[in-house]
């Protein structure tokens, strides 16, 4: 009986917060207020004392609050004095999760790399700070909503006057939640399109505009199988890498003249993440993944690519998601 | 002198404008409001008296209002009673616009069919249902802003309730705004997006969901050359193009075997809309585009197309937008 | 004990045969010999008495012996007399056989076009000839091995004389065999290829050169998933679909501006062919796809199409041959 | 005078020969001997003394006439005693010719492998065996026409007896003719698919034979902007490219399983050859394009790659042959 009743409140909330996740405007006669609730996005404040200390340069950024926020965060690692000229070469991964992002940022260290590494919960990247460090790398770890147009104009911001200019930034976020179009609702529609597609183009765009001044750099967004194929309940994910293919080529056709290296990598494979499939499957070592950002990378500019694909050698071709 | 202040009251106008329009997010705990302000659409709102009439069960519907909308608007044509079965086929096609949906409209009701328009402004479409029932053919002209999930449900759940379920359904919306994709500013980027991919969700899973009770029906999908080629400048287009594109092929495989047919035709042209194009080039006439549109609706089950390409005979092919 | 000796032999025949399949050269200084021995293809003859009459003119094509041919034969069907003009469209239909071509032919009878119909064994086409005109139509039989140029050069000169240029070709042979790359031979790799490639490019270059002179027509090349997918154990097919390809798009940019409709259709089917698939799966009903032939030639040249797939509503999608 | 009659006379050779190049058979019975002629391609005979001492296991294949060939010819460079195993990486370049093949083969050299190159005519790769022995590395040339099955066999039986298994093959042969298709003839249509299409599978097949054995290597088939596009004027490069593109897709669903790494290269660039190019354009420096060949050889095998495009950072995409 009481538990009739808790489900028919847990029908009621989850019908409410559904209606309240719609878009909702109020006129103001030519204007219109667009709004609707989400769940509260928590993501590190890169505020930390350390950072603080590096300058006043650096403090017109953190009155910008980046996104909804929340615990002050110290990126892990040595800053160097911004006043020097970085003796390594820089790299950036934008979304960096277990598995893709943790080994591309462990593989580009040992390729003698500083790495910057971003996710929004920064927190987590300490482990992974302290790894490339004890292997005799350098890493920093800071808070990023990718999604997000001023969480990551303030990375970019803060990662110039810190570290400088990234010789490479690679977009690594993917987010994927299957279902039939029938039942796919709008805000996970958006959503999926703001991870695969709408954050691709706002760190692209971030990278590119640090880039020119230079006339150097390499930027290299993680595609998937639902880059080619739109199969089906894949369309969340599917809608938003057609889309960041999309972005690949417009870049590629209007950064390589300028000297900036546009790649897309269509990961057509599982990755493994310290523990195999499930079915027993072949998967992709992300490190191997890492050797062909690294080649691309250092691709001579009269012969570069704007789009490869990997997967095993045991693994079935455009299966996978 | 005077000049020098307006330009520069101008640019902080625009400055001012630039930071409005930005997506902001205030924290409330675990949940978070994320707005910004945009310019107010107006959409044409289908609560005219004649359609008021038509029962009760719509009155529902007109409670919730269905977006930024104004002027209170009676849908053109005669309004057949919901009692009784159409007696012909239903188009419905959402982003009436002069060109390809007006041509279209038009011979689809010479085809025989009653057809149904909607733009965010119907009272623009009155010209065209006139024109159609002077011809001899059936025509309605409702308001529709095709980003706006409210708005796109209601209108199916009118032109259910009035004329019964389409038979065939077109998402002919299409947006561009040229600019390097290091200028493009988010506001932009995501209103291509709206239009030119979650316009086309939002029809074709509203359309999806009406057919499937039948399990016949056709959606065909507007797309460019845009649609497959991401080219130097394109970027607005060519994310919702691409994106669309993988809608298409989602939807394809995941209705087809439910006895829906949809397909995604790809117009590699400029389309004439009663005047040449500025350069003399070659453009395709809608009213011929059309005739491909309804050979894809009447073809037999067992040899559907799920994608074809058009373009005038003396046209380069993938040079357009 | 005989049974092996048997075998032994069967095996050194095979040997043997295998050997001499195998392209050899006899040099003559800056001049070589190419050549291999075959299976010799028999194709029935265009030489019959009733059209031997048509004048002298033809005489000198039939002096050219068009392929390793045998039975002469009398093209079935009422031959019109050459000096007037044909007052129906005029389909040519090359590499006919039982399902696709068969119902092709009938479905543009049906449709008022005169039918020519060719393939090697022209003799096996008389039931289908009678067929259409027992249904009121107009139907020729020719014999012509599309993979030979003097043959396919001798049937278009002897369509034109006899019938006129016609108004639409279609290319209709497939040839597939399976097979392991490591495992199939070079005279099997290169049947494959002369069947599905180039007797395509000689049969679209033949109608091209009859067409261009009145500058309109249809060319269609009919290609399979094979066409754009090089699936394991599919080498023989696929080479040759791709091939094809190219050919058709290569035509589509040299022959539309000179009014010239080139259309490649991409059957990812299987074709009933008046028996289920033994698997009980679909099946393409040929005189389906014939609609969507018709509707590629009916299209007006402001709107021409280059390429679209067909399968049926209930077939996965490019997982056929 | 004299002049019109010389022309007269060359117009008639011309004819003649052209009549000559046709495909003729002679019916045989059931057995048909297909033969025409052709220039004759004089190729390298692999039968110098040095090689001859190396073992009577390879008199055999001496004795099977390669090709229409000419000048014996010892190949260049130190032979290693075939008893003892390889000690470095054996590369195979077949189809070496100024810019891409002899660049690939000096900086495969100066990688550490040993080299194999070869072209129909093996003299003229003396100079490119002399200068990779002189910078340290190790060379070897061989004449072979890839289009000829016994020409390829025997080098590859060659090579495996002399040299071992190769770890790299790489097919580098490319042919255009330029031409509209009515204008191309049956010979030439036939060339260009021989040479971009049939060595490919002919050097392929005999690869992945010898490869299979040890379930390792790497075959790296060379495409261009053909391989994916047929542009107007194109067709003779066209039909083979995509034709050895269905290759390379078929050979690596095949034999990626089976441990052996196939993976297509598409050259979207003019390829440096000493000279710059005549229109002043960009062009691909083909040592760079080595390190991308280099690179797919070297990638792991949990990530391989099927298939890249490489072009200059200064070309137009897709723009090229």
């Amino acid at each position: 009986m009481r538990k009739a009743a808790h489900n028919c409140e847990g029908k009621m909330l989850r019908y409410l917060w559904k209606s309240l996740k719609r878009w909702r405007a109020i006129e103001l006669g030519p204007i219109a207020q667009v709004f609707r609730l989400d769940r509260s996005t928590p993501v590190t404040r890169n505020g930390g004392r350390r950072v603080r200390q590096a300058g006043a340069r650096h403090r017109r950024w953190l009155a910008i609050p980046a996104a909804p926020a929340s615990q002050p965060y110290a990126p892990t690692g040595a800053v160097p004095a911004p006043s020097q000229p970085p003796a390594k070469e820089l790299a950036l991964i934008v979304g960096v999760g277990p598995g893709y992002g943790y080994a591309l940022a462990r593989r580009l260290a040992r390729e003698g790399m500083a790495v910057v590494v971003a996710a929004r919960n920064a927190v987590r990247l300490d482990t992974l700070v302290a790894q490339i460090e004890s292997e005799g790398g350098t890493a920093f770890a800071y808070g990023c909503d990718a999604t997000n147009e001023a969480s990551v104009t303030g990375l970019f911001s803060h990662v110039a006057a810190q570290h400088g200019v990234p010789d490479l930034v690679v977009y690594a976020l993917q987010s994927f939640g299957p279902g039939l179009t029938i039942d796919v609702e709008v805000p996970a529609f958006e959503e999926g399109w703001r991870k695969n597609c709408l954050g691709s183009f706002l760190v692209a765009r971030a990278a590119a505009r640090a880039m020119l001044l230079r006339e150097r750099g390499t930027i290299i967004l993680t595609g998937s199988t639902s880059s080619l194929l739109g199969r089906a309940g894949h369309l969340n994910l599917a809608v938003g890498k057609f889309g960041q293919r999309a972005l690949a080529q417009v870049l590629a056709r209007e950064l390589w003249s300028q000297g900036i290296h546009v790649a897309h990598i269509v990961i057509d494979a599982d990755i493994h993440e310290g523990q195999g499939r499930e079915d027993g499957g072949p998967q992709s070592d992300p490190e191997h993944i890492s050797e062909t950002i690294i080649a691309l990378h250092r691709q001579p500019r009269s012969a570069w690519s704007s789009e490869l694909d990997v997967r095993p050698w045991n693994e079935q071709f455009w299966e996978h998601c």
